[in-house]
């Protein structure tokens, strides 16, 4: 079910363990999902990957769940089914209703279109758009 | 500075004004950014693309700066340089600060690592998450 | 203006003055665009890329108009600058209008809308879709 | 089988039947596809996008067909397997061949490959080509 | 399984077959794998398509496995299921090892990530950088 | 010339300039390109991205130049302009030369090719090739 075979938490060193362990404890949940049972044939990109994740994703002047729908935007703009499914589970845990992901998709949906309309239409940037707006 | 002649408010028909005039009216502007006015040859095109736009990206389930975010990083995934300015503008005068937008890209670029692990490594969905882990 | 130096005609190896002499005789045109002048660095990708565009844009099933629309589509797609630049003008000595190349821009912005909503909703294809529709 | 659950006809509101019908009026069949039944938890979400795509695909300086295989240049290059199928199928309702499919999928493998090439010899745009070779 | 019923060796015209035969001779199998087997429906895509990867993945300045995995990493950025699986198959009968398929995925899933932020801060390239640092 | 605007060595803060002073131990160089410049607004991203890409490219299994071309398949087929150029004159300081750097390129856009191919013909993954051919 993967390139690597999955590494589960009975048959893990000491090291994936503890990696096993922080991502339960951080999610208040008992189980470990495929993603990181896949990286973890290489604990320290398992290590790597999840130590950015959990900060990327930690409240700060975003909130988890505008974060989790960030994470999903980009995952549908890639066509990462893995990702996709993930985040959606994830964003709903934290409170995402139908009707918000239904305005997400809505964005998602727009931002692709107009993207290919101003790659297509080679649309120089307006002078008072340029480095975002920053003066 | 695009593949087709930027129609100007001066010498756009009725049918672009009205619409040009939204799009001022929509965001309390004065002017026009290049990408309508690279659509405007084609009327059609620019009044549904404004429509399009303007429903998708006001108040609702989700509020229109966390929108605007969403669609900054659809557009720096996509490597849009005009929609990544644009947008960013867009969120910063909607109050996006500097630390905002860092954790914004702190997402969007674990997203699009984890996104190609996810790919690379061909990883299953766990039955948890299927469906976006609806039940 | 490249990663390699341009090889200009009156540098050029005979192997690479062939190709040129094809490529301006096979469009009617007195010069060689950037793109090959990068490529003639190494003569055996040269010749192996523009034989492949030759036979591939050629008239058959398809007429060359047609392809170069559906060239510009994948440009605009993946955002790359030259090959939008290049194809437009090549669809325009084809006879391309910009109503149609509008209408082109319609069907690629909505491609990528509903693209993005497919893979952000996760839909199941339908088994009257399968194998697109083959039976 | 999707992020969101399928709204069958006999289980939708009167605005989302209204849909459904115009749906397969348009098209001459007697069932609606899965797209539609998961945007049609959000009823403005499903009527604004399937108006967008009618309008769009509809016969205009290109005709139906074009279209729908401008529409799978770009669902194969973004690498959407629903998109794909679908409109495969709907190409090969309104008359595509399995030889004008091969024409088209050997156009858009080209273009991928060229982008890439183009992209990473970082060409600089031709002064002939620039806005599409516009005067 | 494909858009186009797959060719058998045995149902294959002469053309085909030699294509089969040469595809098996050079990588020593006694089979054909799908992707073959659906192009072969055009036997001169299928023709060009076999002896451009031929050329292209022989040993030359960079060798066989080196190739593989460049192949992959295009693959997964991009989230083709069938060339990651197909191209991981290729890397491994050459030699590829779990631990340097492990780091192949950290350079792409970094790659990704540092894409993604660049575009998003909008990087203008530095003069040292300019054509790859080309003098 | 970025969203944000760059810091400079002698405007930044202590934090920021121990990274500095890595880059530049780390790369045997007296300047900081404008990646880091721009991330530095936000020290943390700064130096979690850092120390990311220092750890990720150093020698182990793959060696350097393996990973830099790697980088460069990758940034080629997002068409990161930035990624392109920083790590093709990385990757030629590191001694790839014309002849590597162009079949680097033809195994990135056969690639590409390939990848959409695979996906618009819609070919279903090999029993042989599943899971990267894992038995």
């Amino acid at each position: 079910m993967s390139i690597t075979p999955f590494i589960e938490y009975e048959d893990a060193t000491e090291e994936v363990r503890s990696v096993y362990q922080d991502i339960m404890a951080t999610r208040g949940s008992d189980w470990v999902n495929n993603f990181w049972k896949a990286l973890a044939t290489q604990p320290e990109l398992l290590r790597r990957t999840w130590e950015g994740v959990k900060f990327v994703m930690s409240d700060g002047a975003l909130n988890p769940l505008t974060k989790e729908m960030i994470y999903i935007a980009v995952s549908a703009t890639n066509g990462c089914n893995y990702c996709t499914n993930s985040h959606t589970a994830g964003a709903r845990s934290k409170g995402m209703t139908d009707e918000m992901f239904a305005e997400l998709m809505a964005v998602v949906g727009m931002a692709n279109q107009t993207n290919s309309l101003a790659n297509g239409f080679q649309v120089a940037v307006d002078e008072q758009f340029k480095n975002g707006g920053r003066e």
